[in-house]
């Protein structure tokens, strides 16, 4: 029997977006993803790690995730085959894992779970969990598949794969499923590989010997589109940076993957119950919302501000209109702070030159002469000299 | 089918006792109430809430729990009636439960679910998890039981077992599970309830209409021994003052319930890994392990003192001998130390006078001259006075 899958991971439960708390947007989405899985008719949900933002998850975002694994799996009878993800800690993660299997809720925490197959249909899964280097090394040592572990996550790797293999059923599709950064080609790999997030890179090639290979802890769905390996992405923004990443999920058809890989596993954009956008703006616009300004009210905002003067309480006048507004950053402001830096030492004991100083770079004019009085005046009395 | 039970409670896992991590002595604990639960073919297991020691548990004491949960309801196939109490999360232990229940694994957390009775054999059990006053009272008044909810935690309770009252099946017998500090009665009750760990006391004579109370909360299993209440109390000795209580878990035989309550309802005592002893004895009886002494090498040891001088390295001297010595405490020291707080005012302003006053308390001679003379020039050097 084919099998049609729906792939997501790194939901981060629990995230907060510049001070905004998440929870609501992350339940809006995993409803989507559920109302998706139902219309796709899909056989089973994929959540490749990441579940949980924090090791020790708030109270709120533990809710989240046991109520949506209970909905997606008791209620709806999903079967779900799930790894922690670098972010999740995965003794705590592991609670009530032996239980889930009875109901086809496959959550794999140590790598020693990876070698034992879950198989659906014509799908053979292997689920790796988020590993370190040194404790895959140790793995492969400790469990006799090498004498001495090599130092390389893709060698390390390699080596487990080679474990997996031995039980693939040629009869069957097989899926591989992990958190892990692939980069780069084993071929290709250098002395010094690359690492993101603190996690090594690992060589996209491995993973050729799998029909489909469903990755987590890259944010954007398109990050490596190379041979069998696929990410989801996110299913929301998670940083201003993301804010023009497609997000959604992916939705494979097992019985298309030798045919048409890309079309075998398509993406599916979701809509988010905010959108995170990131615009240039000056504070009138934003003030008046003019253009299309209004639209974005209830979103997040992040805006860069074509202003370079000083505009007091700035937050605390756009937050009415914008109650989502992340953050303001101004060109201006970075040239004068990348200024600021360039103060020749000489000045600091020259208060009257320093101030001075930055009058001109805030205002680009020089002081005039009452001003300079003032501030003379000003700074007698300070040091104690009265001139009267 | 008469029931065979066995009922626990008070696990604290994670506990340190005087810095000592508990975590061995616990997993040992625990393989001896899963090994008298197979002797004594009990047909289910109460955990009567505190699991754990924190809401936030360590890894280490999560993995024990889980390691627990497993090796008794999946590999052993005992039923668990499980509620949490006062040191759980209720949201954090939930995670699983609704998969849990499908092999009799029932983990109530709220108290809506402790209306729902679990049937077992000729049993109805009724678990109710620890609950606050305020929660108590919303839920009363949300569910429509009562308009307007009363103050005490008894009172409110009263409503909760009508409640549960209703669902009793006449053939059965009913079995009440919480969490909670039982103590006098409900004709007695004044109007300033007891109050022990922030738990407000309920009334002994609200339980009358079960066969059996099994409750956790109170470490000493002769806690309370009024009409259907008992606890198991804690598998261990969780502090020196528990020194002198037996620890175990007790077995019931709902069969003889009717009959001899208390023989129905026996406790069992356990050996722990190691023992709390309290002990007088002197520095040279425990540096030369004099009499016993050798024998509670390895057994956690309070020892009051009956030295009067000062001993140097004291804990060093005595850790190698005794490597789980949880403390010291001296009749002298205490006696000093209420001593220190009788130092008039005046002296503190005086300080020859003061350090005079600290030797004779300590040595119980006065200072000598010499010592007045050293004391005297210390004095005056700190102060700035050369009187050379």
């Amino acid at each position: 029997m084919d099998v049609k899958l729906l792939h997501t991971a790194d939901w981060h439960l629990g995230k907060k977006l510049h001070g905004f708390d998440m929870l609501p947007d992350q339940s809006y989405i995993l409803e989507q993803i559920l109302q998706l899985a139902k219309e796709e008719k899909v056989d089973a949900i994929m959540i490749t790690g990441d579940i949980y933002d924090r090791a020790i998850a708030s109270n709120e975002a533990i809710q989240l995730g046991n109520q949506t694994f209970r909905k997606w799996n008791i209620d709806e009878q999903f079967p779900l085959l799930m790894i922690s993800g670098n972010h999740d800690s995965a003794t705590r993660l592991a609670t009530g894992k032996e239980w889930f299997a009875a109901n086809h809720f496959h959550l794999n925490t140590t790598i020693k779970e990876s070698l034992t197959p879950i198989t659906l249909g014509d799908c053979q899964f292997y689920l790796l969990p988020y590993v370190e280097l040194i404790e895959a090394r140790f793995f492969v040592e400790n469990e006799g598949l090498v004498e001495e572990a090599p130092n390389s996550l893709s060698q390390v790797l390699q080596i487990i794969i080679q474990e997996m293999q031995k039980t693939f059923d040629p009869s069957k599709k097989h899926i591989f499923i992990g958190h892990l950064f692939v980069a780069g080609s084993l071929r290709q790999e250098s002395e010094t590989p690359l690492e993101i997030g603190g996690l090594q890179s690992v060589a996209s090639d491995l993973f050729d010997v799998f029909d489909y290979a469903a990755f987590g802890h890259l944010h954007s769905a398109t990050a490596n589109l190379k041979g069998k390996v696929r990410y989801s992405g996110s299913p929301l923004k998670y940083s201003v940076g993301e804010y023009r990443d497609p997000k959604g999920v992916r939705v494979i058809n097992t019985d298309l993957l030798a045919d048409d890989f890309e079309q075998a596993t398509r993406f599916v954009p979701l809509q988010p119950l905010r959108e995170v956008y990131h615009l240039e703006a000056s504070f009138e616009d934003l003030l008046y919302q003019r253009g299309k300004l209004k639209e974005y009210a209830n979103d997040y905002l992040s805006v860069s501000l074509s202003n370079e003067e000083v505009i007091m309480q700035l937050m605390n006048q756009l937050r009415p209109l914008y109650p989502y507004l992340l953050n303001v950053t101004r060109k201006e402001r970075q040239r004068l702070e990348s200024a600021t830096k360039r103060i020749p030492l000489s000045k600091i004991n020259q208060p009257e030159a320093l101030i001075q100083d930055f009058f001109v770079r805030l205002y680009e004019e020089p002081l005039t002469e009452q001003q300079q009085n003032w501030i003379k005046d000003a700074m007698n009395q300070v040091s104690g000299k009265d001139e009267s």
